[in-house]
């Protein structure tokens, strides 16, 4: 860390910080300016105390952390990116791989014939919500047990792996049973303990950002679920929480870069909360493609207009199966593959 | 809510829409105004499904909400303010409690110092993490159990209720044998199934602010502990995340009589952690009275340059027993009186 | 405007409303919903005063408006897109140009040498900044005068329009001489006295998001520029402000999207300022040609790390024209085409 | 500045980072961490060039920047607060002034109307726009000239200083003939050229915080006008744009307690915009006072119901008379002392 000093600090004060920063296991180097005398602590931040309290010395102006707080995610450490499997299918290894589903499973026929449709327009994952965290009490919370039913089925129809969101430790088990991966949301994005408990089941975890997250946050967040030996962690950015309007949320392309530049795991884009809005799921998905990420997550239902949740921001089957066509010729632009077209083949 | 249409919607149109707002149970009013059409849909919004997927109709341009989703909370519905009791201690009528301790429980002797230390000079409840959400999982998680024993212990010494943070489902039973208010902090704020375990314990609950959370889903949050028959909440103001980064959070002092103009429920504000700066406490401690909340949460620590958590945002007893003392003709002028004063004439 | 009323409002409250609605020139239309009233205020709300000053009628719960304020720009009052045509560039009409060039013009030869390599690699327009708002007034200010005489030349050498920010009225003439289109920048978004002054020149305008302007003022920007008679305006998002600090911005892509459907004025995106990191320039250039927008403005600087401003957002001639072969691919898949390919073509 | 290396730099790698670092005019201290080796640049990071564009060698990681960038105002170079005088009324010593007035001047009667009852419960500045910057072009633009003739008259009635809007340089001259202080607003507060034109007039300036500035940004804009000789500048909070939509700003009161610690000059508090909602501004106004802002600036309409620009913000005299009352013993408890006693006393 670097402890930057009140200008006119006194040699005895400068040795009062440097005693300090010795007190905490680190080594003080000190370096006096032009206009400030800066002292640089040499230890590893990330096993010592953090050196910021010193703020609470009159002569102390601020304090700089240097080190990046996760080591077994990044890619400093492991330059290669993580492949990730959820059943048969791989992140990380060049395919671009499209999640598509219901926001909430409402029901056994919706369910399949959502399922059917994604597959069919190429889509290798299957997602759908049973346990729904929802912002008012009064909004339909989810099937639960039977939308875990309902997703079993699905899987059974159409032989696609499926991905279901975790908001409870109580539905572990449950949920476990069915889940080829396990959903962690935004607002559980910073839930230690579910990230723990989900990381201990050994299933692929994806992990959402959360609502306003930072990227270190996000990644940090990573960090718990690896440090408990499971390092099958797929990020998706889901859109941030700005003081824009005229969107849900703003999608942050952005941070889904730095994200693949700073950890080694494979990256997602959720285009359907990333703005809200069901006629930017298109362009921005193209752009997902565009700028590398390693797949997206799509909320696909056969009415939305009718839907039980979020039905603003799914798309109608028709809509999906242009967006899959569209998206092909930016896939491979990013020289990525498009997965999903043995499906495609296999329907047509 | 109300639909509003893109301009030039014919009669087919606008009949469409009402056939939709029909079929979803709501009754339709169109009006058909100089440059737009709207049609209001009558019927209880918290009761019936969202029309906001209405969007997907090509001839609907926006639809607004106009209902208030909560209820039980809601000063609508009752106007006088809900007291909660904690322990002897009372939040919502006329008493502006200070709640104080350490950021995390470090020890038994720092907890029980600082327990008498702020009890001296006027705190009324203690708080103190046993369990400690931290962004990195290489930080100082807290002492847990034993950490919990450590705040029995100081509770039984210096007679103060006790708050402490619940992070996990798990830890319930052994953080109710100890707490007399069960926090749930920033990170768990929008996570409902934590909040729900914690209202069926029957506790009172001191439910903080998500980092970025409206007012709306943070009324929204009370309102599902409300739902679940626990109605002793009080909700505390922490700072939101901005994008300014001279204090670590931004302290939304609006919110606070936002939510207290909202909702019947008792609000606090943590000066600590609504800006992350030690030496900003005192004003906005100051700042909390002046505009009319019930109560603040202050981290304080004996010597917060070597803390093991948070310590740039600690003060010291001096400096606590000093804000106390600032404190109170705020809070007079404010028409509440400054609990605690008891403990002080003990104390001298 | 739709005004919804506090719940058990009498009936001479909401003839009040209705009175003061009538008094304020509009026509009221009363629906009494279950839980609430409403007024709907029928009248166009751009050319009427606003209603929600009567949120001070104690009975108003809270005033929502439903009409948008921009018309001259509005994709709904004219649905073609405009073109708008820079020298003999066009924006608009289906080809992706890209402009380029240093930020600050700090010398002739870097100009002209930089004019030259984006030429030569695609680019159809010159930027580069004579006048430079900086944060602080002791950096780097812009060569004033002499960066408009360089920027003359390097136009006359390479045969590139050239586009240069306005920050001052004072500057009005001299910048008119030398640039084919006007930049507005981030910082003067909002700078009302500037965007009228700017649109009476009748150049072309480039009109940049403000750092915290929604895509509503954008838009009521350009329309203040319309209004003079100017429609020749060319919308930029470059990031927007945000908690996130992994970005010096926040690119919103989604807003191009939105602005391009809500306005018929073209929308080119910045990926240099858009992230502030010259690393993730490439990559958010492709993603905005995925999305649909009609072009990208980008900083190159002949040695970026030692360029007098922003340097760490500028990038090297190698790398822009890496970044413009790899963009060809995008361009087309969105059914644009790469302007520029004679200046390639030439080149080679 | 502090240059943070990759980890696994070799030798030549440190050397060449040394060399540029050299080559820039800063002296190169080189201190090998556990984790990462710093290199620690010695020099003045106001009159050299950044080092940030080194960001671009591949083996620097992040530029830290440790030096602040404003020096005229700030409270290091002089501690003392500036006192500023506008008519005979004192800022910065001790005194709590109140500047109260409408938002727009509508009209002579309205306007001396306000004037006469801002005086009389204790006002000492009388504020009013002549010229709006208003988000639509649409709106209600201001008087202008004629405003100012009203504020001339109001301020001979009244014998209150006036403060006024100053948002273009071709009204300068104008503005000067009526203000005691010149007033720059929220969007041109980075608008550079107006500041500087504004601070070679000589006049006290009113510098209003940008909407999402940084404290950094507004110092900086502060500076900017005591660069060009005129020290007068007081500070205005006036909230900033964040996420929440239940106020129109978020008043940033944390803000005000760096803003004060940082530099010498006054600051003072907009409840008004602050919120953007009337029944917020007294609680916010005494909130203000309790953090020892040197006054605050509020919006007073004899009919705010049916105001020409920002109804919804603006309160009524007996309002207004009411706030001042409350006002006094927070501004007594903050340690200073309320201005305006003798209008009150005149008038009673």
């Amino acid at each position: 860390m670097i402890i930057v000093l009140q200008s006119g600090s006194t040699d005895e004060q400068i040795a009062e910080v440097e005693g300090k920063v010795r007190e905490l296991g680190y080594v003080p180097h000190t370096i006096r300016g032009e206009v400030r005398t800066v002292v640089a602590a040499v230890g590893d931040e990330v096993t010592h105390s953090s050196l910021e309290p010193l703020s609470h010395l009159p002569m102390v102006d601020r304090v700089l952390p240097v080190q990046k707080k996760y080591k077994l995610i990044s890619r400093e450490t492991q330059p290669e990116t993580a492949v990730v499997r959820v059943g048969g299918v791989e992140f990380g290894s060049g395919q671009f791989q499209v999640i598509a589903g219901p926001c909430s499973v409402e029901g056994e026929e919706m369910l399949i014939d959502t399922a059917r449709a994604v597959r069919d327009a190429g889509a290798t994952i299957l997602r759908g919500g049973a346990f729904k965290p929802r912002t008012s009490p009064y909004s339909f919370q989810g099937l639960g047990q039977q939308g875990l039913a309902y997703l079993d089925k699905a899987k059974e129809v159409t032989g696609l792996p499926v991905v279901t969101e975790l908001v409870s430790v109580a539905d572990i088990d449950a949920v476990c049973r069915t889940a080829d991966m396990i959903q962690i949301g935004a607002r559980n994005a910073l839930n230690y303990a579910l990230l723990e408990a989900a990381a201990d089941t050994g299933k692929p975890i994806l992990l959402k950002r959360g609502m306003s997250a930072t990227v270190e946050e996000w990644l940090l967040a990573a960090e718990y679920i690896a440090k408990r030996g499971n390092g099958n962690v797929i990020l998706c950015e889901r859109g941030i929480r700005t003081y824009e309007t005229a969107t849900r949320n703003t999608l942050d392309l952005g941070a889904v870069c730095v994200a693949k530049r700073e950890s080694r795991l494979p990256v997602i884009v959720d285009p359907s909360h990333g703005a809200g809005r069901w006629d930017l799921i298109e362009p921005l998905s193209r752009a997902a493609a565009a700028i590398g990420a390693d797949g997206i997550i799509v909320e696909v239902h056969p009415n939305p207009a009718v839907a039980l949740s979020d039905g603003d921001q799914q798309i109608e089957f028709d809509t999906f199966a242009r967006l899959m066509k569209e998206l092909r010729p930016f896939v491979e632009a990013a020289g990525m593959e498009l997965a999903g077209a043995g499906n495609v083949a296999a329907a047509t």
